[in-house]
């Protein structure tokens, strides 16, 4: 309909005065989106969450200044509000502002509470979603979140919440007839498997830890509802990790033995990913 | 740990006797992942869901064979095991092969059933994960699916199950204190929503259809649980939609309010797409 066609390929990249938020997807490069990877590209400054990975970063402009902006930064807490204020004074003097979020910016992600503070302030925002590792995580393994006569549908909760209470309806998570996928709050697996299965999810219903999906350190370790925490704890897995629960973890196991490589592919590396 | 260090970003594109499983993404070709760009544009025969957009067909290799196989074609039905056996045919006779599916192939895809088909048949498979419109559907009218205060979790169903059958727990959906997005199942919505609110969730919460989302196409209808479904029907909303209830769906109202622009852009398009 408008007067010149032009492919959607060729959209503009980063655009001076905006900040675009942006998805980073599970940590693969190749899950990028054509969206993100154009905006990198382009961008004069990029923001970026601390799990974003090095292998990511690398497709920004070569003259972009990269900084990393996790809630935590080694030792130093960086504040939200000093985030905000940096997106709005950098596209306020014109930069080409890139906020690169792990995974997908509305999930989990805080995404909107960014959009509506700079929005508030004048600044333009552009949202571009990434993949989520409440899918990916769990497909790194082989395993779908949904699967005919297995599981009809998907709940994705974390195991806190941003008010540091608890909150979670256990009877609920115990009950729901489908994939249980656990996000973020890694220190609190333990006392959740044995919340939903003291409220009446199977002990011995399969579950899988998958850490670092689809990077080049990816390590999946299977067992129960009952086992699992200890077993990802034996394993030394911290984050970022997923937590799956539900008969799917089933499938990842037989397409695995089916398969002479694993069916979905964890990036090769030509970075050196931080320990 | 490879002899030869290799960005990911230059992996093999489509590899001769392997059939990609790959997941589109909601519509809009910025939104597909650059594995998935460089294996449509390696390919030498795609085999697409009819959910699958122009634009992102465009995308494949112009030698390529194209051919749609959702499960209804026009008015001929094309059988599940028809399209396993001519990726497997295509595949042993050395032809790179792209299976594109709508979304992700792990969320409501089927992409497992015919993993494993394929994999018994000594196919060799790659799955490829895509952004799932359980999250780039809401978030196309700018809804996050999570957010503080708001939105603890998310919960994804169908209102149609594979089997025919309703299975559908409500009084669960009723209860679940976050987000629910329903994917599919347009014509049994008016029902889904009434069972819902039978069920005790708020009939006034708000809720949202979008559809086509993301593409130029993209239509979005707001109002309450107990209105959404007959607002959907007469703004005449057929399929691809999702289906969003919960609090959230003040938050895109509230960004759209503040932004002069859509925080999250639709494609441009310069393909007819087709009615």
């Amino acid at each position: 309909m408008s007067d010149v066609a032009q492919p959607t390929t060729d959209r503009w990249g980063a655009t001076p005065g905006v900040v675009h938020l942006v998805g980073a997807g599970p940590g693969d490069p190749g899950l990028l989106t054509l969206r993100a990877a154009t905006l990198l590209g382009t961008a004069d400054l990029v923001l970026h969450d601390q799990l974003v990975t090095p292998d990511v970063l690398a497709l920004s402009a070569i003259e972009a200044t990269i900084v990393p902006v996790g809630r935590r930064c080694g030792t130093v807490v960086v504040r939200h509000e000093d985030v905000i204020d940096r997106m709005a004074s950098a596209a306020a003097s014109g930069a080409r502002v890139v906020r690169l979020k792990g995974g997908d910016p509305f999930v989990f992600g805080r995404g909107a509470e960014e959009a509506e503070a700079l929005l508030s302030r004048g600044v333009p925002v552009e949202v571009v979603p990434g993949i989520t590792s409440a899918v990916a995580g769990p497909a790194a393994a082989g395993i779908p979140v949904t699967h005919r006569g297995l599981s009809r549908g998907l709940l994705v909760v974390t195991a806190h919440t941003a008010d540091g209470s608890e909150g979670v309806d256990w009877d609920l998570v115990a009950r729901f007839d489908g994939t249980v996928v656990v996000l973020m709050g890694r220190a609190g697996w333990a006392s959740l498997t044995r919340r939903v299965t003291a409220a009446g999810r199977p002990a011995d219903q399969p579950a899988a830890v998958i850490a670092w999906a689809s990077t080049p350190r990816q390590h999946t370790v299977t067992g129960t509802v009952s086992t699992i925490a200890g077993l990802a704890d034996d394993a030394g897995l911290g984050t970022p990790a997923v937590l799956v629960i539900g008969d799917v973890v089933s499938i990842g196991e037989r397409l695995a033995a089916l398969a002479s490589t694993p069916v979905v592919r964890a990036a090769r590396s030509s970075t050196a990913v931080p320990a």
